[in-house]
């Protein structure tokens, strides 16, 4: 039996901090056919409000490292302001969002990231999607509404990449359904030249992005995001768009489509 | 057929604040047997960070005023921190929480309370509980643990009373459970006298209860909890207990319970 469509749709912090840009993007996901996902990114409010609080921003490497007052920031901020005032407006828009942490119905289970020369803190790398239970709210007619926290089953909450998120719910989610997995962000796709946005690559085998990296075609903020779709398409997501947010709405506009 | 039974358990600020009590009590709801839903309040803490980020605390007659800011500090607070620390919490002691306010699959609709001689702000009175969705989540074996959040079904989250949402919840799932409502507060139970915490009524009937309340018995804290409590029975509630954190796991102690 052929399975059913799911759309994973990532949305990142750029959208989320415009409050029209948002309220278009969540009116165009809310009109998306078909069981359906968002993962959204928190965006710089999670920064001005710890720097409100007084809590400085501890970076190493240029990493950022989650120490507790920072957890809490986060679980404030992306599990609490952005991800309830998302799952509010798609109830305005008539979709039955529900809003989660990796906590919630222990959907995604972490564990802290080793430490080897850097302790990153409270950070979580993702350990098992718990797809079953994700899928109980789909068959009830729910719309899952993830923000980029997980926890480690003990009790513990992690900060935790959205774009990595996404790619883990799109891969065990698959064993239940043809999961295209999509990604929203700033520039209109995957670019040949990264200072033109016009440049897009339409269609990307994991072929043809081997020898596109290995020529430093990729720049390094987009690198870990297309390892990140070449995983999830290896590990049985049917594809993954890459786009700007109207892509969900808007079939005519340019977008990168990634398959195996 | 006899409906199955629900307890509903409401839980103070003053529990939330203190992190061996939460923990201790948190244990006892999780070995709580049967279905069983959580509404917890927010303690202090929200006004704490709405202070630390330079948010004036705006009151009229003694009652807080939410304002735009200081409902995205309650979001923040109760939604995202103290809501999915909870949830974490509970899954550590293997109870499959997942974390609402009245937004997460439209649970419960409110409306701004009507602006008469004071405006309130962003303060809703609570208008439907949705009880049949909530019980798609129960009876997927997941127990919802709600904060004081409920939304205007149009994009517009509200503050409103944790002990009203309690009662609230109780009387919706009334038309399927046979529902026990538990409130957990720093008080042994209903005091006949507010310094002696061992003079706490045993049983009270709605007619003793009016007697007493002419009587001048109960302070100004506790009448609108008791108007909460008699109201829910009124409508369907088949009994109220009320008394310390202890109460979900000791029965050996003194609480109080309230019915028809």
């Amino acid at each position: 039996m052929a399975k059913e469509k799911l759309s994973v749709v990532k949305v990142g912090g750029n959208v989320i901090e415009d409050k029209d840009a948002l309220a278009s993007f969540l009116e165009g996901f809310s009109k998306l056919e078909g069981k359906k996902i968002l993962v959204h990114g928190g965006g710089k409010r999670a920064t001005h409000i710890a720097s409100k609080l007084g809590i400085e921003s501890n970076m190493i490497n240029g990493r950022r490292v989650t120490d507790a007052e920072t957890l809490e920031v986060i679980t404030m901020v992306y599990g609490g302001l952005v991800n309830k005032n998302i799952v509010a407006q798609l109830q305005g828009l008539n979709t039955d969002a529900i809003g989660l942490t990796g906590a919630d119905i222990n959907s995604i289970a972490s564990k802290k990231r080793p430490v080897k020369d850097i302790d990153y803190g409270f950070v979580g790398d993702v350990k098992k999607v718990n797809y079953k239970s994700i899928d109980k709210l789909m068959q009830a007619d729910f719309t899952p509404v993830f923000c980029a926290i997980t926890h480690d089953e003990n009790g513990q909450l992690f900060n935790t990449n959205a774009d990595t998120i996404a790619s883990e719910l799109a891969i065990g989610l698959s064993n239940l359904y043809k999961v295209e997995l999509v990604y929203c962000f700033e520039k209109n796709g995957v670019l040949m030249e990264v200072d033109d946005d016009d440049s897009v690559i339409d269609f990307m085998d994991s072929g043809t992005y081997e020898i596109l990296k290995h020529k430093g075609v990729f720049h390094d903020g987009m690198l870990p995001k297309l390892e990140n779709c070449y995983h999830a398409i290896s590990e049985g997501v049917s594809r993954v768009f890459i786009g700007n947010p109207t892509i969900i709405s808007n079939k005519e506009q340019k977008f990168t489509t990634l398959f195996l």
